[in-house]
Formats: C-alpha cells, structure tokens, sequence
C-alpha cells in the first residue's frame, strides 16, 4: 500500500461547501418570494433529516422517495440520502399515476418526501403502492401542518426533522454502494430505473466541475432549472454542494418571466435547463429588453435535447451569455460530451460565427469516458462528420444494466448502445443525427429530424417545430413537419419548404406542413415524437400523395 | 451491479489529448531555439517507447527511471510507463551522487532514460548501481548517436524507439497499482520513496482540471517550470495531456530570461513555478518592461514554498496575471490546498487587496480531501486564524506509507501529519506558519520565520532573505535573518529591523541581520534552512550579546 485507500463517497465531497462557504445561500421561490437559509443551515437539517429518516427505520441501501420540485428541502434530501447511504429515489412529477404506481412499487421505497402541493398526484395511488409507508409533507409556508393522505400516513417535514441531531456520524460505506435510483421517461414500454452508484457519482461530480465541463465554481451562484427528479438535476446540486456555490431554486414556479426575475434578483451565474427553458426566457426578453439585469449571468447551460444554433446566437448577442451544450441521458449520469465556445488553444483565436457553430454540436467527450459511433455490425465509422452511426459509450459513471429488470440495457461487449445515432467530425465533436427511432428513413437513406427543426425554427414568426417521419408506402418513411408559429405570424408553407431548400436537399424535405397550436412534450420537456406521431395516426393523417410524383419513380 | 466496474487507470485519461487535439504543439527549448512536435506524434512515439521498454524487459511494476529535464521525451516517458503499467522513477537531477546512488539502488531501477547532458552526474555511480542495465541516451539533436557512459550499456532514445509500433494495446492494471516513484529530497536523513498509484493520480488529475483548482482547460498553453522530477512535476503533465493543452517545456534553459522569451513567443497562457523563479522572472521584466509581450498570459502557479505577498501584488499590478497558490508536499501528490482570487460567491464583490491577501495564504483544501490543524495532543485547534497547529491531511491522493521504507510516515489514526504547521481562518483558509522545524520558538513562543521574510523581502533594495533559528542559552531559539541585497542597493540593518518592527512585536524581530552573497536553495529551489543553519555554525556565529539586554532578565 501506497496510497490511502478511502472509498470515493458523496459525503466526503458534499461536505465541503458548507465546511468553506457557510454563509452562502439556498434561495426558494415561494408564492410571494423566496426562503432563505444558508448552506450551514441547510446543511445542519440535512443531518437532521438523516436522523429522523434513521428513526423512522430507514437504513443503508433502503430507497427513500422524492417527489419534490427543486427547492432547499429537495437539497436537503439529496445530502441526507448520500450521507446516510440510502438511496435516493428521485420521482418524476411529471409521470402518469400509472408509471409512478410502477416505479414506486418497483422501487419498493418505503418513506416518500413530497410537496404539498404534489399531493394530489399522489393521491390515484391510495391503496395502490404496499410498501409506502409514510409521507413527510413539505409544506410551502414552513411549519403550516401536514394535510393528510390516503397514500400512508403523513407527517410535516418540519415535525419529522425537528429535535433531531445536528450532526450524523456518516457511515464507511463501499464506494460502489448504490446512491441514487432514477427512472428513464421512457418512450416505450415501462420506465427502466438506472442505479446510481458513491463512486460513479463522485466521479461525475469531479468531472462537471473541470474547466472545459461546466466551468463550475465555488464564486458561481446556480439556477438549477433542470428537475432535481430528472437525472439527479444533471448533477449539478452535488457539484454545487461540493464547491459552497449559492443555489437558486425555482420550485414549481417555472414561467420563464419567475426565472427570469430570479436570475436577475439574485445574481444568478449559471443556469442549466432545456431549450424549451431557454426559449421561453428569450420570448420574455425579448418583449421587455430593457426590464431585468442579467448582467451577472455568464453561462447557461443546455441539455435533454439540441439547442438550435440561432437559439445558441441569440445569447450569445443579445446577453453576451455562453451557451452550454452538452449531450447524455439518464444511462449516462448524465453528462457524456459537452461543448463549450473556447476548449482548445486553436479556439482562441476561431471568429465568433465558428465557435458558436461547435457549440451547436453535442461537443467533446468528458474525461475518463469513451465514445465512439458504429454501424450495424459493430464496426467502428470514420470521423469524418458525415459518416452516421449508433453512439456507443463506455466508462465509470456510465450504467452496466437496469435496476432489477429482466430486460438489459443493450450493450456491445461492454459498451452502451445509446439508441441515438450521430457523427463525429474530424475535431472529435460528436454531432447527434437524432434519437434512432426519430430519424426518418426515407428510401434508404437517413433523414434527421433534428436538423430540420433547427432550420425550421430559426425563421422569424416560427416558435417552434417538430417533425416526424410518416409510413409511406413507396418510400418506407417520409418527414413531416408541425409547427407552432409565434402569436400573430403568417408564414406560409412554402415559404418555410422554400426556407428548408436552402439547406436541404430535394428528397429531405418534409412532404407536409402541418400548423398546430402546441406540440406534445415529455416529462422531461423535450418534443414528444411518439405522441406527435400517435397524434397524427389518430387523425388518419395521410400525406399528401403530390409529393410522390414530385420524387419520380 | 449498476454502473460500470472500470478502473481509474492513467491510461484512460492520458489518450484523450492527443485524441481531441491532436495537433496541440509540444515544444521543448533547445540550445539554438526550439523542438516542436504535435501531440499525436508525441502520443505514438510514447507507444513507441513502451514497446522498446517492454522488449528491453519491463513488464508492469518495474521502475523506469527517468534523469530527465522537462521536454517532450520526458513527457513521451510519463506516458508509456502510466499505458504500459511501468512505474515512473524520476530522479532528480539536482541530488548529490550519494542520495542518487540511494534511490537508484532502493527503487531497484533497471533502466534510466537520461538526458545527454546529465551524464556527467551519473558518471559517478558508475559500478555502484547494480539493478541499472541500460541507459537510454537522449541527445540533444536527434539522431546525433549516443555518448557512452561507464554506469551501463547505452543506447540513443531514436535508436531505441525506432521501429516500434505506434500502437501499444494498453493492460488493463489494477486501479490501485503503481504509477510513479518520487522521493523527497529529504532535508534529514534518507530519501524517502512515495509511491503513486493509478488512482491516487488519476483523482488528482481531475481535481487539478477543476475551476477552482488550477483552471485547467484544453484551450491553455502551459509552461510547467517545476521540474518534472519533481512530486510528477505537481500533476501538471498529467492533466495537459488529459486535456490537450499546448505544452511548453524550458528542458536545461532555465534562465529567467529564456523562461520569459518561451513564455511570450508560445504565448504560454499558464506556468508554474516556485517562487524563486518568479522573483527571477521579475527581474527581468523590471528591467526590461516592453520587451516582452505577455499578453497571453494570465494565471502563474506558485508553490514549494509561500509567494511573498509583495511578488502576488507586483504579478497582478505589473503584468494583470493572477498568481494562484498552492500548498502540498511529495507525500500529498501534491497539491492538498488552493488559493485563487475567487473561489466564492463573496468574493466577486471583494477589493483587490482583500482578493490578493487571500492569495498569500496557502488556500483552501481541494474537494475529496479532508485536513485540520491539531496540537501536540492531537485535540483539533480552532479556526480563529491564530491557532498555530501541526497540519494533518487525509484523502485518496495522501500516501499512507514510504516505499520499502522500515520508517513510516507519520500518522495519527490515518491521517499523515505533514510536518508542517498553520493556522486556518475563519473563512476556512489554510495559512503555513512554518515548516515544524523552522519554525523559531523564542521563550516557549513560536516565530514564524516565513513571515519575518516575506516581511523583508518586500522592501526595496532587498533581493532574498531567509531566517532561521541559532540556539540561545535563555530564549532557546532566536531568529537571525540572512539577507541578499538587490545589485548595487545599500540598505542599513537597523532600516530592516525598523521595517520588520511596524509589523512584529519586539520580542520577534531578528536579533541579528547578516548580509550575505547568496542563500543556499535545495534541488528543489526552496531556501535550504539546514544549510543556511549549517553555515552558520560552521563560521561559529554567535548571537550578539546586545539583544539579550534590550528582552530584559
């Protein structure tokens, strides 16, 4: 032995940001405002919260139940999980009674903490979800009560946590004890839960705070938008526990105009969400140019799904802000390659136009993984940016199989299949082409859905877009586009196939414009291409058949 | 299982430069200007090299030593050893033939690869070094043959890669195997060995990348001054090849005037260095202020020993180039502690002066690390700022014993006591009093000899000064400052003490300012107490016996 042997645990990261910045704040929106408590404080209840969870019979390894918007004592949650060794289940509040019925059952958690204001989702499980039993309430005015539920018995956050300990005596666990359990959205079939693990987590966790990931430090001070149920908020509150970073919680108040009053009241630095986020934000911007200061903020940062590059712009000109773009999922912990506008020497002196275009690719792998695109028979594709082929990426904080589930990730030897496809070009920036079941194929060759959105959505009057592949009889598929336009535009259909001709070629062309008043999203925020898709075969949508002849035979 | 079971290896890391930027240059000062090579044909000459290795005999676990200045062959060694599993045994170019005989005999090193102009001191063990079988040559100009040495068989480092296969197939190691030998340069005693491991590295590497570490980004040129002999050259290579920074290597240039040229014709971005080359660098550009274009470069790390407060100022002031402290020690891997200007959210609203004073302490400790000051009784001492206790730090990168060593480190529990003392702040700063034994305890009250030089340092005419501790048959201890005056400058001693009085009590002003041509350095380029005590004993200097009189009896 030569080195200390310490096993790589949460708590001995997390630890650090209260122990350096004490006094720096955990801010919650409320209805009226925001709570207040420094990272001391917040850090003293989470050992509180340890304590009360102990007593209440929860012991290493057993799942413990989130079902919170991001907020302090969601924080709180995350720290006393790690700490203590349970795992923490992270529930998606955006899931269907059934998938959570699943997911809880499947979990076999015992305790669940929710929001009050949760409570209604909650409440089509009653009688549904055996192994529940108990519900600690956070309630939105600290110390209001705890309503009842017919789910288990209910008791006030407040009252679970109060008298307890300052200070729980964190456990040596192994460092490949699980840490957290999260489930994928899952476009199809029942959701599938990926196990975190002390160690896979700590590396992610080291990884995001580098220079060339998100740049994270102890001076920032974070809006966390992405749900702390999703992906464990991308990592970022473990990053920002570690470091003492102030924290800025949105709750369940997500209108962009909130977000951006809270950016501009507490000096926001960093904010992480996805585009739809951050095109949201742009609108209230736009309309009121001169009503917030951002001028703190440096970086936002973009994920769940592509960013389009005139998105990507439209920061960078407008608020002099760095958009982030990184690409992963929740297999992946999730962060798997990230772009940034400067990465290497030669990007300093790259013109702007250039930069922002990689940053409009998934980026560069992190450190410590590997990544590489194949074709169908596992053969390693050129980097040459246009060779297209399925993401295969391996590594430590990458997920070896589904937590208690006969169906196995897919994997190639060791390898995780990804299910995206995509290209890397000959500066190693992985480009996704699109989810594999999203592409369209169209007479045997790929069409990226995502490409065109990107071209489609850039226009003036266009909010947003979103195309779909179609079953065609000659053609196997063939792209569709629906589209939302911005309150009071008029585009026309062909000027927005006139629009993608300039980019496009002829056969990659949607074969229809649809304008529709909304598209359907996931939970997670990102386009719901199977809903779209149900959506239009519900409607015995056929295309057009002018298009046929327009191809030729 | 969960998340995949891959081990922290070097390996894993190390490839990925080359891979993202391949055409990142690595540039190695020559005689007459300079050698350049990009860093894919730096990473396949280090595939080249493991395969000369590994048909030369080395398999995993044995020691390669290197007797190298920093240059791309040194690096192309770091990483064929760390790919192959061969541990890296840098020796130090600056130790006697006794301490290199030692550590040559004590690692069992079978073959060194030495620079061309280092011969003459390996001339010396010739017979003496059993275990040594080959020396690999490297000369200067390429291909220019290789000089024979008495020690053992040599051949020339061209010779001996020609040919080879640029494509090692790495081993999969244990995590925990040996990576690199190091021994300090022991100011009593022995040298002693730490071992490196994969892992212990490979977190130091990712802590080193951190925004709130060095800042480390791909986009960087970096000039590592500190020797690569020296505790890995601080991680500095490591995580340059990792991210794929542009690398500056001065090989036996070391003058500051060369070191300035390097850095403004590479336009270097970030050095590190000891802070008696940055007084040096100093110099320089004093005398010459428009010579030089510096502009690129904005962080300079300074450790080994504290930065006066004075030089911190003079770097932001003169140049607008922050200078980032660090505290650590061979056994520490080694950087343990951190200091930037911010590194929290408060920070960003603080004055300069506030910012810099923060950067003349050795820093806050890095993430996964954990470290407290104790008294003589192991009982934790507050932080207050004035408790001056025995440093103590435990972590994945804290060795836990010396390598084939009957003496152990020192440890309470597991945590090594590092023979260094300091006082944390309230806002969790680590400050180093002193090294344990250099520290002058006068009357039962400790001296801190480090703050008497920072003190006299920062007048002007002064070039260097070093306190240190003469026995007194009253007091026990002493200080008697040794000073090096700036060419030309006439500073009076009783201007030093009255300079020394605005800040210190009487009793802790020296008792005797001796002026002195230059102060012994160690091969580390620290000031050599031992021998600055050692001279004076060998003059047989004596207190003067006024200074007792003025104490009172």
């Amino acid at each position: 032995m030569a080195m200390q042997r310490q096993p790589l645990l949460m708590s001995r990261l997390i630890e650090r940001g209260a122990k350096v910045q004490p006094n720096a704040e955990i801010v919650t929106a409320t209805a009226r405002g925001t709570r207040r408590r420094n990272l001391a404080a917040t850090r003293d209840r989470a050992h509180q919260l340890a304590h009360a969870l102990a007593a209440a019979g929860v012991r290493p390894g057993d799942r413990v139940g989130t079902f919170l918007w991001n907020g302090s004592r969601h924080l709180e949650a995350y720290h006393a999980c790690a700490g203590m060794g349970a795992v923490l289940h992270t529930l998606n509040l955006r899931l269907g009674p059934a998938d959570l019925e699943y997911i809880i059952r499947h979990g076999e958690t015992g305790i669940i903490i929710a929001d009050a204001d949760t409570l209604p989702l909650l409440a089509p499980l009653a009688g549904r979800v055996p192994s529940v039993r108990r519900i600690v309430v956070a309630a939105e005015a600290e110390g209001s009560g705890s309503p009842d539920t017919q789910v288990a018995p209910a008791v006030d956050y407040e009252e679970f946590i109060a008298g307890h300990e300052t200070r729980f005596d964190w456990p040596e666990l192994d460092e490949n004890a699980p840490l957290g359990l999260c489930y994928t959205s899952g476009t199809t079939g029942r959701p599938k839960g990926v196990e975190y693990e002390h160690r896979s987590q700590y590396l992610h966790t080291m990884a995001l705070s580098m220079t060339d990931a998100l740049g994270l430090s102890g001076a920032d001070a974070v809006l966390g938008i992405v749900p702390m149920f999703h992906v464990m908020g991308w990592g970022i509150p473990w990053a920002a526990l570690m470091l003492g970073c102030k924290q800025v919680m949105p709750h369940r108040f997500m209108t962009p105009e909130r977000l951006v009053e809270l950016m501009a009241a507490e000096g926001v630095t960093l904010s992480a969400g996805v585009p739809t986020i951050w095109q949201g934000v742009k609108t209230v911007l736009e309309a009121e140019p001169d009503a917030y200061d951002l001028s703190a903020l440096s970086r936002v940062t973009c994920g769940g799904s592509a960013a389009p590059p005139s998105l990507i712009r439209w920061y960078q000109d407008a608020l002099g802000v760095e958009m982030i773009q990184g690409w992963g999922m929740t297999e992946t912990s999730p962060l798997a390659t990230l772009s940034r506008q400067r990465m290497k020497h030669e990007h300093r002196e790259l013109p702007l136009a250039e930069r922002l275009a990689n940053v409009a690719k998934a980026g560069q792998l992190l450190p410590g993984l590997e990544l590489d695109i194949f074709d169908e028979h596992f053969n390693r594709l050129p980097h040459d940016g246009e060779s297209v082929g399925e993401i295969l990426v391996r590594g430590p904080w990458i997920c070896s199989d589904y937590y208690k589930d006969p169906q196995p990730a897919r994997f190639h030897d060791d390898w995780l299949i990804t299910g995206d496809m995509g290209s890397i070009d000959p500066g190693e920036y992985l480009v996704i082409a699109d989810r594999s079941k999203d592409l369209v194929k169209s007479g045997g060759e790929w069409i990226s859905s995502v490409d065109l959105e990107n071209h489609i959505v850039a226009m003036d009057g266009v909010a947003s877009a979103c195309v779909v592949a179609q079953p065609h009889p000659k053609w196997d598929e063939r792209p569709v586009a629906l589209v939302v336009l911005a309150a009071g535009a008029d585009v026309p259909p062909k000027e927005i196939l006139d629009h993608c001709a300039t980019r496009f070629a002829k056969w990659q062309l949607p074969d229809d414009i649809l304008f529709v008043d909304s598209i359907p999203l996931t939970s997670t925020g990102k386009l719901d291409k199977k809903a779209a898709r149900a959506d239009l075969a519900a409607q015995h949508y056929r295309l057009p058949s002018l298009r046929d002849a327009e191809f030729g035979d």
